[in-house]
C-alpha cells in the first residue's frame, strides 16, 4: 500500500478550522499531494467563534459564517476547484488503524463503512460540550452551543418570539457571549447561573471578574455565581425548570448549558495515541502526535503554556489555525514550530470589553511564582477626545525580576491593543523596562501620548515602593478607615461615594488634590478627632490618589492607602 | 552658590511636553526637590497635537486642550497645588552661563531681565516652525499651525464663515490632519500643494502615499504634488495669493504653512552645547547633554533610531513624555535610559487611517539594507461582522536573515493595534517567524482568527519564494499584459476593472478563481491567441490572485504574476 513515509497522500480527520487550514496550506505547498478531508458534518469549515453574533441577529444569514469574503460557500466544491484538495462530508472516521496506516470511515447518509489508507494523518477532530454534571432532561430548548444546530434553532425560535426567558448555565467564555447575544438584540429576559463564586473563573482574577459582572448587571442580566444548578427537568408544556440547591427552582423557555468544551480526542485514545491530563491529543512543537504518521491540531490537542511550561488546554479558533499552517509545512518539508500558547483572549459583552494573556495573579500564585500585582484605569484615547472611552488593567509581574507574566483588561476602550502588545512582549519574555521602551504610534484620535501600559510599568516600578495600594474590590470599608475622595467638588456632588459599594460604616470626607496642600491643617484635625487606623485614599482612576497619598505622606501620616484604578475599577 | 551637582535645586525651560513631565515626575521621585519651570507662553502643558481637532470643531472648548481629565486648568496654580513645582509663565529664558550655573530670564510682562541658579537645568524648548523657503506675505491669514494662536485666530474665522477657500503648503503630517479639520466640519475648499512627488515623504513609500492622496481626492481635497510654491502675496483685500510655478497663482482666503518643524535649539548653541546635523540638541541615553549639568528632551533634541543607530529628528508628543520620564528618573538618582526611537506613527485623514513604524523602503535602501517587501489588504474583523474595515500593509524586512526593519498601513480599518505589535516586535529585533510565533487575542468583534500581521509573515516566508508579485501601483498596463481578473463575475461586473487606473490598451478577462481549473482549455487558448509577455492575476485583495498564480503556474504557464495586495491598493 503506501511508501512508510509517503508524506503525499495525506488523510485529515475534521474540516472547520485546523482541518482545513492544514488541508488549503499543504495543497499550495505541496501541490503534488493527494489530500483527502473527512468531515462528519454537513457544514464545512464555519466560523464557529461568530455563532453568538448570528444568534444575536448581528450577522443577518447563517451562510455568512459558511461563506469566503466574496460570498462563495466553503463547500466540498470550493475546495476542490479553489483550495485543489477533496473535503467528504457527512462521513465520520470511526477507527484509525495504526499498524496498516488506514482510517475506518462510515458514510453517515448511506450507514456504509469503508478503509482508506493514509501517508500521513491529521486529526483535527476540534472539541465536544463538557458532559453535565447534573441530569438534564432531553429537548430542543436544552443545548450547548457549539454545533451550528444549536445556534440555528435558537435563533429560528427567538426570531418566532417563543423565548422570553433563558437560562445560561456557566459563566464562562461562551456563556458571556451569549448574555449579550440573547438579551441585546431579542429582549430576552436572562439568568446566568455559575458554580465557581465569580465569572470566567480561571480567565480573570476575581476582582476584575467583578467588573465583568457589575457591566453584565447594568444590563439587567441576572447574574448568581456560587450557585450549583442541581438538575434541569421539563414541565407539562416541555419547558425547561432549572432546580438549584434548596428546592430553587425556575421555569424557563430556553437553556445553554455553556459548561465548556472538551477534547475530542477518543478517536486518538482508541488507537493509542498518547493524551495528557487535560485529556488532549499530546503533540510535540511540530504538532506531531506519539505516532510519527499522525499529526494533531486545534481543539483536540494540549498545548504548552508558554510560561509556566506546562501542558494546558485553550480552545481557540486562531490558535487552531496557526496549528494548521504548522502542520502544513512539516508535511511540505519545511520548517516549522508551534511555540506553544500565552493564554491571549478577548470578549465582549454589551460594550464592555474582557480580555488578557499570559497568567492571572491566581494561575501566577499557582504556579509558584513570587508576584507582584498593579493596577490602573485609564483613558483610551485624550480626554478631550469626545470617543474616549476608559479601560482598567491589572499586571502581573515577579516581584525580583520584574519579568511579565500576565495582563487583565476590562473597560469599554480599546483593549485588544494592549493585549496584544503585551503579548509580544511576553513572546520576548519581557520586563518592566521593555514596557517603558515601548514605542506606541500616538495621535489624538487613536492614543494618549503615553500609552496605558506605559504607566501600568512606571506603577510598577516607582509607585510601588513609596505608596501603599488597596487593590478595587478589597472589599467594603469599615469606621477605622477614614475615606479621603480627592476628587473635585463637582465629581464628588455627581458620583457620591456614599452611592457605591465601597463603604460601609463611614463618612468619606471630599478634599480636592488640587486643595489638599492647603488644607493640610483641616486635615490634621480631622485624623485628631477620628484617630482611624488607616487612610484610604480615592479618586476616579487613580493618578490622584496617588499624588495626594505622597503629599500626606510628606505631611508626616502613617497608614495612607490609595485605591488602586480608583472608583473606576470598584 | 550651588553645590557642583546639587540635583535638588532644578531649572526647567519650556512647560509643554517634556518640560511639565520632567517637573510633575521629579516632584513625586524627590519631594524635597526645588524646581522651577520658566515658560514663555501664557498657556502651559497644552496638548498641542490637538489643534487639529480644535481647528475642526471636534474638541468643542480650547480649554478642553489646557484641562486635565477632571477639568481643572494646568495653570501654575494647579502645578503648584497638584505637583508640587513652580511654573512661571510669559518668562523667557534669554541665555544660559553654564560657568556660573545660571539661566538669564525676562519677564515678558514687565520687560524686566533676572538671573536665576540651577544645581541642574532641563531644556525642553520645543520646536519652532521651519523658515518657509519662499518670501511669505505678513497677514494674520497665513500661518504655520503651532502655536495655540495659530488655532484660535482659524476656529474663530471659520466660525465667523470668513474662509470659504484654504491653501495648506505641505504634504506631511500637520498638513495632512488639516485637510480633514478644515473640510470636514467647515466645508472649506482645501488645496494642498506639496513640493515633494508624494504626501507623507520619508514617512511612507510612493505607492502607500498615493493611497492616501486618492482618500483624500474622494473628499474633494485638491492634492497636487511635485508643486512648487513660489510666493506667497496678499491682494488688495489682504487675501493670501499663492503664486506656483510658471506664473500660475491661486486666490484664497487662509494659507496654512505646514513646512515641518525645526528643534528650537538656539539657546543651546549660544552656550556651546553639541548639537547635531539635524539641529536638536545632542544628548546620550540618559538626556544629558555634552554639558554633565544640563539636560534636553522633547522636540528639540535629536534621538538615535534604533534599527539604523543613525541620529535622526522626530518631534512627537509620545517621545517627549518619555523623555521627561527619563529625565525625572536620573535627576532623582534612579536608573533610566531612553532606548532610541522606532519612528511609531499614526494619523488620521478623513475616514483613513494612515501610519508606520520602523524603516520604509526607501529609507532601508538608503541605509544600505538588502531588503524584500510585501504587501497585503486585510479585513480588520472577520468579513461576516457588519462592522469590518479594511486595511493595506506593505513590509520591508532584511532579505537573508528575515529580520524585521518595517511596517506602513493605509486603510480605514484598525491599524494601531498592527503598528503596535510590530513596533514591540521590533523593539526586540524580531524576525518573520516572531511574526508567526505572535499571539493576538481572538474575538469577532475584534478580530480576524489570523491577525494580517500572521498573514504578511506568510505572504513574506512562503508566497514569494513560488510567485512573482507586481507591487501596488506599479504603474499602468500595456497590451503586453494579460491582465485575469479572478474575482466572481458579480464583484467584476460591480466594481470593473477598466474603471480603475489600473488598465491602459488592454482587456482584462475574468475568470473567477472558483472556474479557472475547469476553465484552463479556455486560457490556453487566450493565451496562445494573444500571446503576452506576462500574465497578471488580480482581485480584491490579493489571497486569490495568489492561489490562481498557483494553478496557471502548476499548468505549465510562464510569466504570471499577481497584483500584490489586489485592487484595495490600487
Amino acid at each position: 500500500m503506501q511508501k512508510p513515509d509517503d508524506r503525499s497522500d495525506v488523510v485529515i480527520i475534521g474540516g472547520v478550522a485546523a482541518g482545513s487550514k492544514t488541508a488549503a496550506t499543504l495543497a499550495r505547498r505541496l501541490p503534488e499531494a493527494t489530500i483527502t478531508l473527512f468531515h462528519k458534518e454537513k457544514h464545512l469549515s464555519y466560523a464557529s467563534c461568530g455563532f453568538p453574533y448570528f444568534a444575536s441577529g448581528e450577522v443577518g444569514s447563517f451562510d455568512k459564517l459558511l461563506q469566503t469574503p466574496y460570498g462563495v460557500t466553503r463547500d466540498a466544491e470550493f475546495f476542490e476547484q479553489a483550495r485543489g484538495f477533496t473535503a467528504i462530508t457527512s462521513t465520520e472516521v470511526t477507527g484509525i488503524d495504526r499498524e496498516a496506516r488506514t482510517v475506518t470511515v462510515r458514510n453517515l447518509d448511506t450507514g456504509k463503512t469503508f478503509t482508506h489508507g493514509y501517508g500521513k494523518l491529521v486529526i483535527g477532530t476540534g472539541a465536544t460540550p463538557a458532559e453535565p454534571p447534573m441530569p438534564v432532561a432531553k429537548s430542543d430548548r436544552i443545548r450547548p452551543f457549539t454545533s451550528p444546530e444549536d445556534t440555528i434553532v435558537f435563533r429560528q425560535m427567538a426570531e418566532k418570539g417563543e423565548i422570553g426567558d433563558a437560562v445560561i448555565i456557566g459563566g464562562g467564555f461562551i456563556g458571556i457571549e451569549l448574555c449579550e447575544a440573547v438579551k441585546d438584540m431579542w429582549g430576552i429576559d436572562v439568568t446566568l447561573y455559575e458554580v465557581q463564586p465569580q465569572l470566567l473563573p480561571w480567565m480573570l482574577d476575581p476582582e476584575m471578574a467583578a467588573m465583568v459582572q457589575r457591566s453584565l448587571e447594568s444590563q439587567d442580566v441576572d447574574i448568581n455565581t456560587d450557585t450549583r444548578v442541581e438538575k434541569i427537568e421539563l414541565d407539562e408544556d416541555g419547558k425547561p425548570v432549572v432546580y438549584l440547591e434548596g428546592n430553587v427552582s425556575k421555569n424557563t423557555d430556553f437553556v445553554f448549558l455553556c459548561l465548556g468544551v472538551s477534547p475530542q480526542s477518543a478517536l486518538a485514545v482508541d488507537c493509542g495515541l498518547r493524551t495528557g491530563d487535560h485529556g488532549g491529543i499530546v503533540v510535540d512543537a511540530t504538532m506531531r502526535t506519539s505516532d510519527e504518521n499522525i499529526y494533531a491540531g486545534g481543539d483536540c490537542v494540549e498545548s504548552i503554556h508558554r510560561i509556566t511550561r506546562k501542558p494546558c488546554y485553550m480552545p481557540m479558533g486562531s490558535l487552531a489555525n496557526r496549528h494548521g499552517r504548522v502542520i502544513a509545512e512539516i508535511l511540505a518539508g519545511n520548517a516549522a514550530e508551534f511555540p506553544g500558547v500565552l493564554g491571549a483572549f478577548v470578549l465582549r459583552a454589551f460594550e464592555t470589553n474582557i480580555g488578557g494573556v499570559g497568567l492571572s495573579e491566581q494561575a501566577a500564585r499557582q504556579n509558584g511564582f513570587d508576584i507582584q500585582t498593579v493596577w490602573g484605569s485609564f483613558p483610551d484615547k485624550p480626554d478631550y477626545n469626545p470617543e474616549v472611552k476608559t479601560l482598567t488593567l491589572k499586571m502581573v509581574f515577579e516581584a525580583n525580576s520584574g519579568k511579565l507574566l500576565g495582563l487583565q483588561a476590562v473597560g469599554k476602550g480599546d483593549i485588544c491593543r494592549r493585549i496584544d502588545v503585551f503579548s509580544a512582549l511576553l513572546q520576548n519574555s519581557g520586563r518592566l523596562d521593555d514596557l517603558l521602551d515601548f514605542e506606541h504610534c500616538y495621535a489624538p484620535p487613536f492614543s494618549e501620548a503615553l500609552d496605558p501600559l506605559h504607566h501600568m510599568a512606571g506603577i510598577a516600578l516607582a509607585t510601588v515602593r513609596t505608596t501603599r495600594f488597596a487593590g478595587p474590590g478589597s472589599g467594603r470599608i469599615g469606621d477605622d478607615t477614614l475615606v479621603i475622595d480627592v476628587r473635585e467638588e463637582e465629581e464628588a456632588e455627581k458620583g457620591p461615594l456614599t452611592e457605591t459599594t465601597l463603604l460601609a460604616d463611614t463618612d468619606p470626607v471630599v478634599i480636592p488634590l488640587t486643595q489638599l496642600r492647603r488644607k493640610l491643617g483641616d486635615f490634621t484635625n480631622l485624623v485628631e478627632t477620628r484617630k482611624p487606623k488607616r487612610i484610604l485614599v480615592v479618586c476616579a482612576r487613580g493618578p490622584r490618589s496617588y499624588q495626594a497619598a505622597l503629599i500626606l505622606s510628606q505631611a508626616g501620616f502613617d497608614g495612607v492607602e490609595v485605591l488602586a484604578a480608583g472608583l473606576q475599577a470598584q
